[in-house]
């Protein structure tokens, strides 16, 4: 069952393991894809989301893959950590349906079917995973670091071990911009840097699927 | 109306600034208290709070202030940092009133309550701290970080320049133990750490409780 993930997250090195700026989370116009967007699509901020990237929903909430590993799969001298590297695939984003910058305009409903949907996102992520605890976090408001104005709660499997110290979690998963940028300067190497294709990304979604069948 | 929050936060450095490991987070013993616990007091894995600590509940959830800044205080050179130690004072704390580990194990009704008495709590303190953003997390289970056995939500209402890198938030919230354990090591003065006075607290939960009438 976890062929298509594995298969993903050999030793080999992709281009786009490389640190990126977490202000350009999901910057691939939507007029670049060879899939055509649909009407059971999803919008996140300013962005649209493919409805194959999406693995799980309800009336009010959904939950899906990243368009990038978030995590820059570098460790703290700047060398690639396979420990980071696989826990970046762990990393899904649950979002409210409705575009809403911040929590506090979520109604009551949204705000029970958004933390519900996470519960169970987790139960099943964290079991697949074969991991033992979550990262659950909302950063709500630009001076909490929020990038997409659209909230969204950051949900990732935690692992013993996947991190040398725990809260490097923080820094790798995209919320030290300062950092990230001082690696990019040092490896001049973003002009390399490759989104993954939505093919990948839905192959990802559709694991998640079974899921909650 | 900030008068007694503003008036422990001056230039002058207490004992207890220091840093503290956050496996300790709540080590008073009841009995050392001048006040009696009541039958309306919370527990908090196997931690008593004393009900003048909490500031806001509702029949599933509350809120309550912290036993000890949270914050060490000192910034990334080890030296005492005033905006580290306001930041340290909107640290509080939002838990299910029924004790459970994982969140995951809350039913329904707790998260969802859990969560709109986050969002109400949030919106209140950020008002009142003049803040413009959240921060909000769970460490849901050891390998997040987790280190008190009862779900519970961070809650720090952020500022533009609170911190100077945005994430030395979750450095200094106590999620890196083994640099604290370093900070502590090279300024060797554990033994002169206080908490602070359940008078203190309560006066800080006053405060706050005003906002929810």
């Amino acid at each position: 069952m976890q062929t298509v993930l594995v298969s993903c997250v050999g030793k080999k090195i992709p281009h786009w393991f490389l640190p990126h700026s977490s202000k350009s989370l999901r910057i691939r116009p939507i007029w670049s894809s060879s899939i055509k967007m649909a009407a059971e699509d999803y919008t996140f901020g300013p962005y649209k989301i493919h409805h194959t990237e999406v693995f799980y929903s309800t009336h009010l909430s959904y939950a899906m893959v990243n368009l990038r590993p978030l995590l820059p799969a570098l460790d703290g001298n700047g060398h690639f950590s396979e420990s980071v590297y696989r826990t970046s695939f762990l990393h899904v984003l649950v979002c409210p349906k409705r575009e809403v910058k911040r929590f506090v305009d979520l109604t009551a409903d949204e705000t029970s079917d958004l933390w519900l949907t996470a519960q169970k996102v987790g139960k099943q992520l964290e079991s697949y995973h074969k991991a033992s605890s979550l990262t659950l976090a909302i950063q709500d408001g630009p001076q909490a670091g929020q990038t997409v104005p659209h909230v969204h709660i950051h949900l990732i499997p935690r692992k013993s071990g996947d991190f040398e110290k725990n809260d490097e979690i923080y820094d790798a998963v995209g919320w030290m911009d300062e950092k990230e940028k001082e690696l990019k300067q040092k490896l001049d190497l973003d002009k390399e840097r490759k989104d993954r294709t939505l093919e990948e990304m839905s192959q990802e979604a559709d694991e998640y699927r079974k899921l909650f069948v």
